[in-house]
């Protein structure tokens, strides 16, 4: 170990997981988070508590593909080595996937420009059984021209208050920027595919459940800019279920990847 | 209900299912078996006793896409609406996926021409959570070719023995026909697809342990048909994780879907 004095370095680290297990990605007392695993792990690996911070607070139930957190520790000779340390001592529900040296001004949440989750449903008469842990149930056929209208009127800097988690929760502004949202069909698979600057709590749910609620005929996409506008929620915005949602990727702008600007 | 005396009819069930929860297919004594919930369920819609039989016994933990079971019952006046019934009321773990009348000759079991299994292999230094309830993780590179090499010295009718599912494991015989082994990689899935028309038991998860063996280069493919005419159980031929092994298909020849022939 470096003495107490020696300067820290700070790390930005990737995380992929499966969010069944978790109460979301933030620390809770009393119960098992993400943030809570990692930093067990970190702390016994460097000895020290650390402190972890991530780009998004997942709800209980959301995926990651690819969250951003960073911490501070001593410098590690081999941040490849320790990457592996991580995987071998974390529960296989997390996974450390990618660790790497920033400036020390990097923040994961303010220095991000940008993040994309990712809906998942599996439009087929029947779910296949290994695909209930992260793909919504949708048996009946989905209008997708009917649902890329609806996601159109919602792209761009709007008051997001009816898409909101609840009606009285109150943020100092709800107005977000969404720069795209994208319904793309394989197969039996469908995803809407949400990118923005940042996203209320449970947005990305609440314009889910309603974009489903649209492509199964019984939502009107013409109606989205009034439901928008109303700034309260309306009954045909519904939060989907936890599970179909995935936190694809979190962006920090050109050369934020080395320097954290 | 019809009278007790009326005709039974044979019906055709396939079945998918997450492998995980159960002690594999068949029925055993206080333990939850794939066959069991079936039964169980089946059992209450009929109000009478059913009596399921399977193509395949897979293990415990091995999962299905294509598994094929009858039964017989009272003529069912629209078999749709039973296997919406049938998905309602059985675990999100084990979905059916067709129903369909067949001749009273049809047996799930002797009738089968042939089946097809895959071991799934995720070739990559992590392992994405949510795969890993059907995936077995690689994080070195495989010697496809290598691979390809031992299979085919597998292919064809042998006396099956040294992959057979313990050394004193003896069944009236140990010939056995492998019509087809391909090793097909898409990204970092690795699928290792076997046909056959008929296997010992845990023969297949015995092919694929040893072929991982032979592409990470700790078994030379060309030892393959000195392993095979030893027949006794080699160090070498281990048997892979269940969970990697998914029972695919089961085919049923010209005409077998429809007459059971």
């Amino acid at each position: 170990m470096p003495p107490a004095s020696a300067p820290e370095t700070r790390y930005r680290l990737t995380l992929a997981y499966d969010g069944a297990g978790y109460h979301g990605m933030t620390v809770l007392p009393g119960v098992a988070t993400v943030q809570g695993e990692v930093e067990r792990v970190l702390g016994g690996l460097l000895n020290r508590p650390v402190r972890l911070e991530a780009a998004s607070r997942t709800d209980a139930g959301v995926h990651a593909r690819g969250q951003v957190a960073h911490f501070d520790a001593p410098r590690l000779p081999d941040p490849s080595r320790f990457l592996h340390a991580l995987n071998r001592l974390l529960p296989d529900a997390i996974r450390a996937t990618a660790l790497r040296r920033v400036s020390s001004d990097f923040h994961a949440r303010f220095s991000a420009t940008g993040k994309e989750y990712r809906y998942r449903i599996h439009q087929a008469p029947v779910l296949p059984p290994l695909l209930r842990f992260d793909r919504v149930h949708e048996p009946a056929p989905l209008d997708l021209p009917a649902m890329r209208r609806a996601a159109d009127a919602l792209v761009g800097e709007h008051d997001f208050s009816s898409f909101a988690w609840n009606p009285g929760y109150k943020p100092a502004s709800a107005v977000r920027r969404v720069t795209r949202i994208s319904i793309v069909r394989r197969g039996p698979e469908v995803e809407i595919r949400v990118c923005g600057d940042g996203f209320l709590p449970r947005m990305v749910r609440a314009i889910a459940g309603y974009l489903l609620n649209v492509g199964a005929g019984r939502a009107d996409p013409a109606q989205t800019t009034a439901l928008l506008a109303a700034r309260r929620r309306h009954p045909l915005i519904v939060t989907a279920p936890a599970h179909g949602l995935c936190l694809w990727r979190v962006g920090y702008g050109r050369g934020g990847e080395q320097t954290g600007k």
